[in-house]
């Protein structure tokens, strides 16, 4: 590999796939999307675009024969194995374990590393975006579900079998808590996701008759709460308020176990910073051991959400 | 310190700290005990003591000039900063930041290392009890309170300020939870520490009619509890149960975070093995994300007490 001075890095999303062909610098010099949600339970042939893809990307690039690795962020990506095993939401992938880089390579003849989506996107925020510089912390994807990648002493923590860090599926409510979509109850994801949060909102709705523009919305998504709050709507500032409670309470359980430098937010519902940052840092403040309190950062990613999975994935790739 | 093949380990503890001059191979050579809780807020006199009682042991053990360093397991002690700060139990360390490693080096000459002493045990495991062989996993001390050791890849985890792994102090009871000692409320120390099985004994017998032996034992203790549990009591039963239950439940959380081979448990209220193991075990397979059902091992400290503390201790000092 000695001399090759580029890599490619893909984030692998239930609808659609970004390739990007990366130099040491973190720019990105080619992009390119396709479908990952229309080759039905067929792996190879979804590979086999990705392959061809990973190809005419590097030809736009103009950097033929100069890549050195493809680095991979896929949702349930094992650092270990290479594979994606069992992600309900990639179709050729929920009910299998698809053998990904071996595949991916052995079509492109480019060595791949593969790891999980949240994990690739705090090595992206380490390499390139907020968490510059820091060894120590705790990334939260806040999108459709929640994510997490941890970073101890500048290494993404992979565990025992390579699936640590699965925050989203720590209890937030022990008893009667939500049924979450892993068979769980009361998940952190099941309440603190942007579909937690549009449940919050309906299970509010219903059980109150506090005044709400939100009543007036069919199948609420969190993106209409978002909507309402920032027109003042009560009821969705309450529930940004709660949510925001939630995540900062339990972030205390997350210090205590790895005492990081901070917290980074990412993901589709970190975007609505405005109404989670205060009530997030104040019950982190007040839960948290003595010995944390106010010293701990919860701060907001940097990077384009589509950047910072392919700049992540293809830090990973400089490894090889 | 090429050539110098012994380390003294020590692990200083609330009443007494044990001092031991360990070989290569975790033989304990020579052994001494001193008084930690007769020096006041006399942080100096009490570590003069300790370097009085090290070099006498050496001595003892005909190790002189043979030492290449001294570690050291201690509540509140710090890896990076070398200090036992604010440790409610050690009278003279009680209320201030005492620069432990620097006087104790100072006073014997050899190089010391410190950390707390749920660290120190969970290397002393690593190195030679339980754990031997695992590059991840995670110790809980079950003593007077709950305390932990977080090991991933081999290395026990300190974090960004060097007070990782405060995993007592997570929250079990989000709602209306007990007091901890920390301030917190809803600590997994105030629950399933020894004391914290004492309170539930007190709350339960308070708060029912239930016929037990335990209502004729003035200031119930944890001992009492086991006890009681030996002779087939219900009320006692019960009690472990819940705190088993509390255990494997809160461990499921720990597991989604560093995907361990195993917890490994350690202190006490750890010999109450036969009636914590099952209830614990059960729990956290039917609360755990499925991909660690059944994978994930509860394993009990191999090493006496005191050993795995002095062990562990004095395999900080090798690092030296």
């Amino acid at each position: 590999m000695e001399g090759k001075q580029y890599v490619v890095g893909i984030d692998v999303g239930g609808q659609t796939s970004k390739i990007g062909v990366v130099d040491a610098r973190g720019n990105v010099l080619a992009q390119k999307i396709i479908r990952s949600d229309i080759y039905g339970d067929d792996a190879d042939a979804f590979l086999e675009a990705l392959s061809v893809a990973v190809n005419e990307c590097v030809k736009d690039a103009g950097k033929e024969g100069e890549i050195r690795g493809i680095g991979v962020g896929a949702p349930n990506g094992n650092y270990y194995t290479g594979e994606v095993s069992y992600a309900p939401n990639l179709a050729w992938a929920a009910k299998k374990a698809v053998k990904f880089s071996e595949i991916l390579s052995s079509k492109t003849g480019i060595p791949v590393s593969l790891t999980n989506d949240a994990n690739a996107a705090a090595v992206g925020e380490m390499t390139y975006g907020s968490a510059r510089g820091m060894k120590n912390f705790i990334m939260i994807t806040l999108g459709t579900g929640v994510g997490s990648g941890i970073v101890i002493d500048g290494k993404v923590v992979y565990g025992h079998d390579g699936f640590a860090g699965e925050l989203g599926h720590t209890t937030v409510v022990p008893y009667n808590g939500r049924v979450c979509g892993c068979g769980r109850m009361g998940c952190l994801e099941a309440y603190c996701s942007a579909i937690g949060v549009a449940r919050t909102a309906r299970e509010w709705l219903e059980h109150s008759t506090e005044p709400s523009v939100l009543r007036d919305v069919d199948n609420i998504t969190s993106k209409d709460v978002y909507d309402a709050a920032k027109e003042g709507d009560k009821v969705a500032l309450a529930i940004f308020e709660y949510t925001g409670k939630l995540l900062g309470t339990k972030f205390c359980d997350f210090i205590a176990f790895s005492a990081p430098e901070a917290i980074v937010l990412f993901g589709g519902l970190a975007r609505s910073k405005e109404f989670l940052y205060e009530p997030m840092l104040r019950a982190m403040n007040e839960n948290v051991l003595k010995i944390w309190k106010d010293k701990v950062q919860i701060v907001f990613s940097s990077l384009k959400e589509s950047d910072a999975a392919i700049l992540g994935a293809s830090a990973l790739a400089w490894e090889l």
